[in-house]
């Protein structure tokens, strides 16, 4: 629910605004000075309120809704209940989140440093950043221009952070450089020792870690996720890509632009993605791989080998997804065939 | 080992106390004066010290074990060592739960506000808490009695949390309300922004999270977890479910209650848990899904679609628990098979 | 890349120098006064810098390197390009671990305790440790000498830590106690309460957790990584052991000594691990079983029952390997067959 406690009243739009923000349009042009007041689910949603119905296996939810505006397909319509103004776009989920964007328009970051953070004093921070309580500030770190560093967070000795950039709480970085208009959320590591070591008899020989973290624009890093430094090169992330929470991207891991990273993926040392790569939850990559622009690799997938791009892959050893799909109907039959002569 | 460097000392006991403690009934009543000063496994307890014996596997430990009293379960009682005072009991773990409870009982919340501490003066504070040092609470924040808020936690503004919670080293609470009784382990990150973009033309546009986390009576969030707060409704735990550690709980997803998830399991957004469910470790489930009352979900298992209530499931895809042995068995055979003709 | 902003100046080195340090013998005695002034990889490397080549998926790197240094294996030598001089060895990796040491000599740390850390006057600190800014010190803790405690890191109440080891930024230990020469990175938690429940009617009765964490020397925690403390007894790791990061390792778990775990590992309760075993990434291991000396365990693997010493495991339930690659192949030919009939 969107709680005013800890997202504030969101502004009064018409359905009128609303279709402007979005590029939607008003199946009833009557509709358009109706007052919404707020967003809310299918189910949640009352007559003061927008929805949006993307995903149909909602369509039940839909039918019912008492929202008093959707935004929704042109062929969903005829499945909308009376009442609810409707708002018809080929992409209701982007047009929700431009929405969202004019019922809580982003605040602009209130410069200040709190009394309980430590900035050293060689640290160069843009006086429009805000640095929150308990933040700790290495030396020669430079901080840019509207950063929001959250409490606890610790940016080590010589962190680079590019402009309008956010650290949430009790993040840490170490050895990297990031761009502009990132977000590491919270408890995230960037720049962390590789696990790297050389072993002679039984004995791990740490490898010096004297690499770095390079992370483009625009670029999120989920809480708690891990980003190891590169040995003696770096690890690289692209411009765009939003990487979820508790992934581990490994020592000197490169990673293309506007990939898309799902929860609890492990990414190991060395290995190459190329851009606008898409991978599901808790798929696993070994080292020193190459895997081309746009692949989709399904969640759980565990990828042992290069992936030509373009494909979708499922599957460990991950193969092209309609093979996986024989497979797994194979292992299926197998389950049930033995099923009946038992 | 119960060291009191870490634990303080334990109460000293008799067998009988501990008899009337957990239910357990002594098998040799002229035992029940003998004193029992601490617990410890059957391996290393000695004659002053309570063990237990309930999961089978370490039957042998216990015929040699110089424990001055364990918990056992009736059948077990003819493998007992000579020595060792008996107390029998159908459920041994659960005895011992209720006596370590009286070994060593919960010592009230000392009230405290540690001076490194950052309080926000709008922060409503019960004066029975305990804020340790180091740990930020921001504005509007409620934190109830006898709370224990541990060192360099950050509680962001408006949070809630109920009686008799604690909040463990390092963790991170945003956009969320908790209820009494709670626990969230060192690390856990709860309400973060939730994984969301509405991609067009290869460019992930974030969606604004203006939801909650709403968190019951009883629950436990494991070390390093996380919580992801709703897109624009909730994501909700039910009283009594606890969470192990390096869990990812997405945006939107409903938890029932009792329900059990063991360490680093997946729930992608907007899936809904029933009551009482149970997940094995490292399983994964897809987004948008349904899982039933009282399924039992095996560890590593991958979850594709809607689960119904009561049954035990494994594999991934997830299949009920006896058709994937059958999968298993063929799989299994065919790695044997081909050994035979190789 | 060796940024000088976060790592300092490389020394310089002649090529002779980096033989002797490495042990590596220079192909061309005439190379041994070249001097190299840092290191990089076969692709960045110019002319003043050293490279190695180990993993000869590099090959066509190293055929065109610019490097004005090379470790490399005997076998290499023909590929290697004009102008390269050449250092070869049986272990390239080794070498360029050593050689690191060379260029990156370990600072010594500097005795300093931050104003902004909360040292309590019970703990006993080493005067040569050093406590940087907004670490928290509990009563009774031990710090050894040479230590260093990072920005935000928790100690808590008696945890007791041996000289010359490192705590990250904004990890936290409790109920532990820690050798010599360990690394326990970013955010890891060493010591939290374990999953233990003791479950009657559908309530979770928590257990007290009154066991410690014992960790031996050398030994390192992966960043974000989590080490539950034991029931009654401990939860142990050996010396020269490293675990990577996102590692669980649950309550009561024993790992021998000079093992290696990798990222996203899960290791449920009670389970002991021999020495010198081999985990590969997200691997699973169930709870109460005994892996032996010197297993290898593939990424991914799932064990759910002993595994017996000096052998490979893959699979899920694991299998020795060559069982699995049968395994694999079966499943794989289903793919391709029925991809032929259809």
């Amino acid at each position: 629910m969107a709680d005013p406690r800890f997202h504030g009243e969101p502004r009064a739009l018409t359905v009128g605004e609303i279709a402007s923000l979005t590029g939607a349009v008003a199946v009833d042009s009557t509709t358009l000075v109706r007052p919404v007041t707020g967003v809310a689910t299918l189910a949640d949603a009352g007559p003061g309120e927008l929805s949006f119905l993307d995903n149909r296996r909602y369509l039940d939810a839909f039918r019912v809704t008492r929202a008093g505006a959707c935004l929704v397909r042109p062929a969903d319509v005829p499945e909308a209940p009376h009442g609810t103004a409707l708002l018809t776009t080929a992409e209701p989920y982007f047009a929700l989140a431009l929405a969202l964007r004019g019922f809580y328009p982003e605040a602009p970051v209130e410069p200040a440093r709190h009394p309980t953070a430590w900035i050293d004093p060689s640290a160069r921070i843009d006086p429009s950043a805000r640095i929150e309580a308990g933040a700790v500030i290495g030396p020669d770190a430079e901080i840019g221009a509207r950063c929001h560093i959250g409490a606890n967070v610790v940016v080590a000795a010589g962190v680079v952070i590019g402009p309008s950039s956010v650290v949430r709480a009790g993040a840490s970085l170490a050895c990297c450089v990031i761009g502009a208009g990132c977000a590491i959320h919270e408890g995230a590591r960037v720049g962390s020792e590789g696990f790297g070591f050389a072993t002679r008899d039984g004995r791990h020989l740490r490898v010096a870690h004297v690499g770095r973290v390079m992370i483009g624009d625009n670029v999120e890093i989920g809480a708690n996720s891990t980003v190891d430094r590169g040995t003696i090169g770096d690890t690289v992330i692209g411009t765009g890509t939003v990487v979820d929470n508790l992934v581990q991207i490994a020592h000197n891991v490169v990673i293309g632009r506007g990939c898309v990273i799902a929860g609890q993926v492990g990414i190991a040392g060395s290995t190459r993605l190329g851009d606008r790569v898409v991978i599901g939850g808790q798929a696993g990559l070994a080292g020193h791989l190459t895997v081309g622009d746009r692949v989709v690799l399904a969640a759980r997938s565990g990828v042992k080998g290069d992936l030509a791009p373009d494909r979708v892959y499922a599957g460990a050893p991950a193969v092209p997804i309609a093979e996986w799909r024989r497979q797994v109907a194979s292992v299926m039959r197998a389950g049930k065939q033995q099923s009946d002569k038992s």
